[in-house]
C-alpha cells in the first residue's frame, strides 16, 4: 500500500494519458515472449525486441504476446502505439494501483484485473497487476514481474487440446482470465484453512499472537474484496457489450466465469463474518481470563483479609492484668486451637459462600 | 469448508467444462434408479446402468432419473452426454460447492440448490448438493449421497395422488424442489428452538458452553443464508425466462415457491438478529457476573481492611510505661469491649454505606 | 414462534395447495358470522353453517362474511372451494406464519396479513393471521380467534354512515385493512411509551431488570417489522395491478394507507434506533456502577493498607534494650500521638489525592 | 412524541379522511390572516372569519392565507372545503405526526413538511408541522402555532421585491418551502456547534453529563433526519409531475431546494457518524479512567502489602530466649535500621518495576 | 465546520439567488488573472478589472479566466452576470458550504467541487471551493484563495504542449478538474502514510497519543467521503447530459476520470475498514493492559496476603504459659526457620499455580 501510493506522486502534474509506471522498483530485465499457433503448428519464442512482436498483429496465425516487467514504460508505450492501442489504455496498463476495469475499441478489446499469486512471508497476498488485450487474432497480456498462473493455458496450448486452438482470440483470453479466477480460489482456501486453525486456538486459549493473526486475515480479505468485486462488473460488462470481437460461442463461459466471481464473492463476504465472530471470540476470551483472575483474587483477598483481621485482634496488646475483660480468650487453654477452629470456619464458610455462587 | 476448498485445488489448470467432482471423498457406489410413469401406470426400477438410463430420454412415459452419488464424474458426464446436457452444466452439477443457479435450453432446463438434511453430531448443517434437471418427458436428480428428503414426493406419485401424475414434467420438478424447500423450514424449526433454548440459559446465568452454541447458531445461520439467498433470483428467474418447458400452469407455483423462500429468508435474518442479541445478552451476563465479583471483594477489603487496622494499631509496642499518652486504652479496664464496639461500629457503618449504594 | 415452527412439520410432505392449520392448537369452535346490507337495510346473522354462508357469494346485496377460527382447514376449503378460491390461497389462509401478501382472480382479490391485538402478559405483542378476500359483491375475512379490531367499522356499517353503505366491496376490505394498520399505531405507542419509560429508569440507575424490558423490546420490534415490511409492498402491489375489482375512486384511498404503513416502519426504524441507544445507555450504567466500585475498593484499600503497614512497623518486637537504634519512637513520650498524627497526614494526603483525581 | 402517539388513539376507529387534530392540547386561539397583493399594491390583514378568507380563492390578486392553530379541526375542515380540498387532504393537515408528503390535483398542490424553530429548553428540537397548498392565484399555509420562520418571506413580499411581487403562485409557495429548509441548516449549525463543545470536553475528561449530551444530539439526528429524509422525495416529485400549477420557470429553483436539502441530509450522516465517534471516545474516556484507578490500586496494594508482611514477621512472638534461630534480626543492633533499608528496598525495587512498565 | 456553519446563519432569510460568501472571512484581495492563448502564442495577465475579463467571452482565442477570493460577492455577481450566468450557479460559486454540483445552460457548462490542498498543522485537510466553468471558448474557475494545485496545468499551457493548446474548452475543463482529482491521490497518500504509522504504533504498545491520531484519520475520511462522493455521480453526469459544449472527444477522459474518482472512493472504504480495525486494535491493547495490571495486582495480594496472615498469627498474644497448646510453634527451636520455610512452600506454591495459569 506504502509503495503503490508513494509512486503515484510520480505521476502528479502529468497530462493525462501518461504513460507512467507507479508500481515497485524493479531491476528486473523485461521480457516479451510469444506462443505463435495455428490449428496444426505452435511456435514459441522469448526474448523478442520490440519490432518483432509488433508482427504478430497482421499475421494470420494467432499469437499470444506476454510481456513480463511493465516497470519499463517505453517499452509498453512503443509496443501499445505499434498495435493501435489508446494512450488512456497504456497508462492503465502501467499503473499498477489500477482498479478492475475493462475498454474496448473496433480493434481490440482490453481487461485489466488483479492476479494473486499466494502469500509473502509477512501473509501478506502477493498481488501482481495483469493486463489481458485481444484483437483479431491476437491476445497481449501485460504483467509486472516473471511470475505468473498461466503454466496450465500454455499446457492445454501446447498439448494441441482441440478446443482452445481452434477457437478465436476471445476465448484464449477468457481461457486467461478463468486462470486468474481460480487462483483466487486457490488463495480463498488458504484463508479458509487459516480462519479454521485460528478457530481452534481461540476457542481453547486466545493469545496476543491469535489477535495478529485474525488482523492479517481482515487486511487480507479487505485486500481480495478490492481486488474482486470491480471484476463482477468488468465481466458481466464484457458479456453485455456489443463488439465483434466477443463471439456468441465465448458468452456461457464468460456468464460462467461470472458465477464463480460471485461465488468468490461471497465466499468472500462469508469469511469477513467468520473472521469478525473470530474477534468476537477473541475478545470474550480475554474478558473471560480476566473475569478468572478476579475471582482468585477476590477468593484469596475475601478469605484472607478477614483472618488477618482475627489473627491482629488476638496480637494487641490490651493489658489482660487490669481486668478479665480484656482479652480473656488469650489466657483460655485452648484459646490457640479455637482460634484455629474459628478461622476454619470462616474460611470454610466463604469457601462455601463461593462454590455457591460458582466461582470455584 | 475445508474439504471443500481442498478439493477444488485438484481442478485447478483444468479447461472450463470439465467434469470434476470436488466433494468430500466417498467409496460410496453410485445407484441410477427411475421412476418410470404414465396416468395409469407406474413402474420403479433401481441399478440401471447408463445405456438403460439413456433410453428413458425418448421414452412417451414420464421418467424421474434419480442418480445418487455425483462422485462419479465419468458416469455424469456420459449419462449427461447421452441427455445432450451441455459440459458446463454437467461441470456444476458435480462441483460439490456450486451456489444455486440455473440454466436453460430448448432441451432442458436446469437448477441446481442445496438440499439441507438436517444437523449431524456436531451440529453442522448436514448439506447436499442437488441438481434438477428436466425435458420434455423426463425430470433428471442428481445427489451426493442416497439420504434425500424425496420420499413424500415418491409416496404422491405411487399413491395415484390425480395432479402430479397427469402433470408436466415442469410440475414434478417443481414438486422436487418444494420439497427441498420444505425441508428448510424443518432446519429453521430446529434452529429456533435451540435459539429459545439458549436464550432461557443465558438469561439465567450465562455459561461458556452457551458462547459455542451461539457461536455454532451463528455458522449454521451464516450457512443457511449462503445457500437460500441466491435461490430466491433463481425461482423468480425460472418464472421471468421464456421456455416452452416451463408451462404457464406451473407459474403460479413458482410463485408460491418464491414466497416461501423469501419467508425462508426472513426468517434467517430474524434468526440473525435475535442470535446477535443473545451474545449481547451472554457479555452483559458476563459482565455483570464481573461487577458482582468486583463488588464482594470490595465489600471484604474495604470492611476488613480498615479494621485490620485498628486491630495493628493496639498490636503496636508503645512503651505505656514511659507515659499516660501512649496507647492509654489499653490500659482501660473495658478496652478489649471498646474495641469490638468500635470495630461492630465500622463495620455497620460500612454496611449501610453498601446497602444504600444497593451492592447488597 | 415456537408454536409456529413446531407445527410446519406437520405440513411436510404434503402436496402444495395442501390447506393445513399450522397455528396454535385451540379448542374454541369456529363461527361464520355475515353483515349483509344495501344502502337501505342492514341485517347481521351469526352462527352460519357454509351452504348458508355460500349464499352470499351471487346475492344482489354486499356481504361481508367473516370467519373466526382457521383452525377449521376443512371448514376453510369447502367455504374457500364454494366461492371459488384457488387452493394456494387457501393454503395461506390457514398457515399462520405466511407472510403479507396478496394475490388476484378475476373473480376475487386476495390479501393477507397481521392483525396486532396488543400485547399478553409476558409483554409479547399479540397477533393474528387476517385474511381479505373480496369479489364483485362480497368481503370474506378470516381471522384466527373472535378477537379483532373491526367493531369500528362494524359501528360504522350499522350506523348508516353514507359512504361506507354505498361504496364497492373494495372500499370495505379497504376499510378493513385500514383499521387493522390503525391498530399498529397503538401498538407503537405502547412501545414509545414502554421506551420512555426504560429510558427513564435507565438513565437514573440501570437494574436487571431492565435489560429484559430492553430486550422484550427489541423482540417486539423485530416481531412488528417482520409484519408490516412486506406489507407495504402488498399495498402498493394492489394499487398498481389491473383488476376491475379495484375501482379508482379506491386509489387514492390505498396511497394514504400506503402512507401510513411507511409511517409505522419509519417509527418502527427509529423506536429501534432508540432502543439500541438504551442498550448502550444500560452497558453504559453497567460500567459507570463498576468504575465507582473500583473506585470504593481503591480508596478503602489505598488509605488503610499503607495506614496497616506503619502500624504493623509499631507492633515489632526489635529489642529496643540492645540498642538505641531500635524502635526509638516507641520510647517517645509523645510516640503514639505522633503515630495518629502521622496517619492522618498520609490519609489527609491521599484524600486530597483522589479528591484531586476526582474520585470523591 | 409521547405526546404525539397519545393523541393518535383519538383518532382509532374513525373512517379515513376524518379531520381529526391529533398533536398537542392548547388553548391558544386560532388566527386566520392574509397578505393581498398584485404588482403595485399590498394589503395585509388578521382575524379574518372563514367566510372572508373563502372569498381569496377567485380573488384577482395573488393571496397567502396563513392558518395559526390547526388544532381547530372544524375551522380546518370548513376553510379545506370552501377552496375544495380533499378530505384525506385535510385529514393530513392536522395529523401532526404526518410524514412530509404531497399531493396534487388539477385545483390545488399539497406539501407538507416539517418547520424547526430551534431547541427548547430540554435541548429538543421544536418542530411544527407546516402545510403549504396552492391554487391558481392563492397560497394557504397551515402551522400548529404562531411561531414561525416566514419573517424574511414576509419582508420580500412587504418591500415590494419585484421578483416575488411579479411571479405566481407556484413561486411563493417555493419561497415558504425554502424558508423552513433554510432554517434547518440553522438547526444543524447549532448541533454542529454542540458536537464541538462536547468533543473538547470528551477529549479533556469524560463526565456523566456528556453521555447526556451525546444521547440528546443522538435523538435531535434522529428526529432531524425523520423529518428531512422524506422531504427529499417530496421536492423531487413535485419537479417530475406534470401539473399545469408549478410553472418551467420554479424548476430550476426546485431543483437548488433539492440539493439543499440533499445537502441537509449529507449533513445530518456526518454528523451521526461524529457523534456515534464522540460516544465510542467516551466510552474511551471511562475505560482510560478504570485503567488508571486501577493503576492506583494495584500499586498501592502491590508495594504496601509486601512490606506489611515484612512488618508482621517481626511482630512475631518466636520465642528468642530458646534458640538464637528465633529472629535473631530482632536482637541485631541496627535491626530496625535494616528493616527500613529492607523496606525501602523492596518498595523502590517494585517502583522502578512499575515505572518501567509505564504504570508511573 | 464550525466557521461554515456560522456564516450560513448571514444568508438566513434572502431570497434564493442571493449571491452571499459564507466561508472563511478574509482580507485577502481578489485578483483576476488569465491565460490567453491560440495555437500559436500564449499571453498572460493578472490583475484585472472585472471590465477587461469580460473581453474574453467573446475572442477568438482560447481564454483561461482564474479568480482568486471569491469573498468578494459583488465583483463574483458582476464578472457572473457579463459572462450570462444564472444567479442560482454564481449563489453556488459563493457558498463554500456547497456540494460538488453541476449545472448546464446552452451557453455554458458549471462544476464545482473541493481542491484538497493538502494538510494544516492541526492535521485537518485544508480545502478550498473551487468552480468550473466554461463556453465555447473561455475556461473561467474560481477558487478561495490563491494557493491552488493548478501549476502542472499552467506548464503544460506555456511549454506549448501540442494536445491542451489545440483542444477545445472542455478540454482545458477536465484537465483541470483532473488535476483536482489527481491531488486526492496525493492527500490519500499521507493518509494512507498515517495509518501505517498509527498501526505500527498501537501494533506495540497503544498510547493516548494513537486515540487522537486515529480520530483524526477518521475525520479527514468522512471529510474526503463527503467532498468526492457526490463528485462521482457529478462526472458521470457530464458524460450523460447532450450539450454541444461538450464534446465526443472528451468522453473518454471523463470516463477515465470516472474510474479515478472510484478508485479514490473504494481506497477510502478500504481506509475506513482499516482504521476502523485500529479502534479495535487500540481497544484491545488497553483491555491487554488492564489485563495485565490486575495480573500483577492478583499475584502480590494473592501471595501475600495468606504470607500475612501467617505472620500475624505468630504475632498473637495466646498465654503460652498456660497450657502447651497456645501457639507451641513460638517455643520451637526452628519455630522461625520453620516459618520462613512454610511462607516459601505457600508463596512457591502459588507462584507455581499462577505459572500454570500462565498469568507469569
Amino acid at each position: 500500500m506504502k509503495n503503490h501510493h508513494k509512486r503515484i506522486s510520480k505521476k502528479l502534474g502529468m497530462r493525462p494519458g501518461s504513460v507512467v509506471y507507479v508500481g515497485k522498483e524493479t531491476q528486473e530485465p523485461v521480457e516479451i515472449s510469444t506462443i505463435d499457433y495455428s490449428e496444426k503448428e505452435l511456435k514459441t519464442e522469448a526474448g523478442l525486441d520490440i519490432a518483432k512482436a509488433a508482427q504478430f498483429k497482421d499475421s494470420s496465425t494467432m499469437s499470444w504476446i506476454n510481456v513480463n516487467g511493465i516497470h519499463d514504460s517505453a517499452l509498453v508505450e512503443q509496443l501499445g502505439t505499434a498495435y493501435g492501442i489508446h494512450p488512456l489504455v497504456l497508462e492503465d496498463i502501467v499503473n499498477t494501483g489500477q482498479r478492475p476495469t475493462f475498454d474496448d475499441s473496433k480493434e481490440y478489446v482490453f481487461v485489466t484485473l488483479k492476479m494473486l499469486l499466494g502469500f509473502d512471508e509477512d501473509a501478506n497476498i502477493k498481488s501482481e497487476q495483469v493486463s489481458v488485450l485481444f484483437g483479431k487474432r491476437w491476445v497481449m497480456t501485460f504483467q509486472e514481474t516473471g511470475e505468473d498462473v498461466f503454466d496450465s493455458v500454455r499446457q492445454r496450448l501446447i498439448k494441441t487440446e482441440p478446443r482452445i486452438r481452434f477457437m478465436s482470440s476471445d476465448y484464449l483470453a477468457y481461457t486467461i482470465i478463468d486462470a486468474i479466477v481460480d487462483h483466487y480460489f486457490l488463495v480463498l482456501e488458504e484463508i479458509g484453512a487459516q480462519i479454521e486453525l485460528i478457530d481452534d486456538s481461540v476457542s481453547v486459549d486466545p493469545a496476543p499472537g491469535d489477535l495478529n493473526s485474525i488482523r492479517k486475515l481482515k487486511k487480507q480479505l479487505i485486500f481480495m474484496r478490492k481486488a474482486v468485486w470491480p471484476l463482477r462488473e468488468v465481466i458481466s460488462g464484457l458479456d453485455r457489450i456489443e463488439n465483434k470481437l466477443i463471439t456468441d460461442m465465448v458468452s456461457p463461459y464468460l456468464r460462467d466465469l461470472y458465477e464463480h466471481i460471485v461465488q468468490v464473492i461471497d465466499t468472500i463476504e462469508t469469511y469477513r463474518d467468520l473472521v469478525s465472530g473470530l474477534l468476537d471470540l477473541y475478545h470474550t476470551g480475554i474478558s473471560n481470563r480476566m473475569n478468572e483472575i478476579m475471582k482468585v483474587l477476590t477468593i484469596f483477598a475475601s478469605i484472607f483479609i478477614p483472618l488477618g483481621f482475627l489473627a491482629g485482634v488476638y496480637g494487641m496488646n490490651f493489658d489482660t492484668s487490669i481486668s478479665p475483660f480484656n482479652l480473656p480468650e488469650l489466657s483460655l487453654k485452648y484459646g490457640y486451637i479455637l482460634f484455629w477452629c474459628l478461622a476454619a470456619a470462616i474460611g470454610g464458610g466463604l469457601f462455601i459462600f463461593f462454590k455457591r455462587k460458582r466461582w470455584l
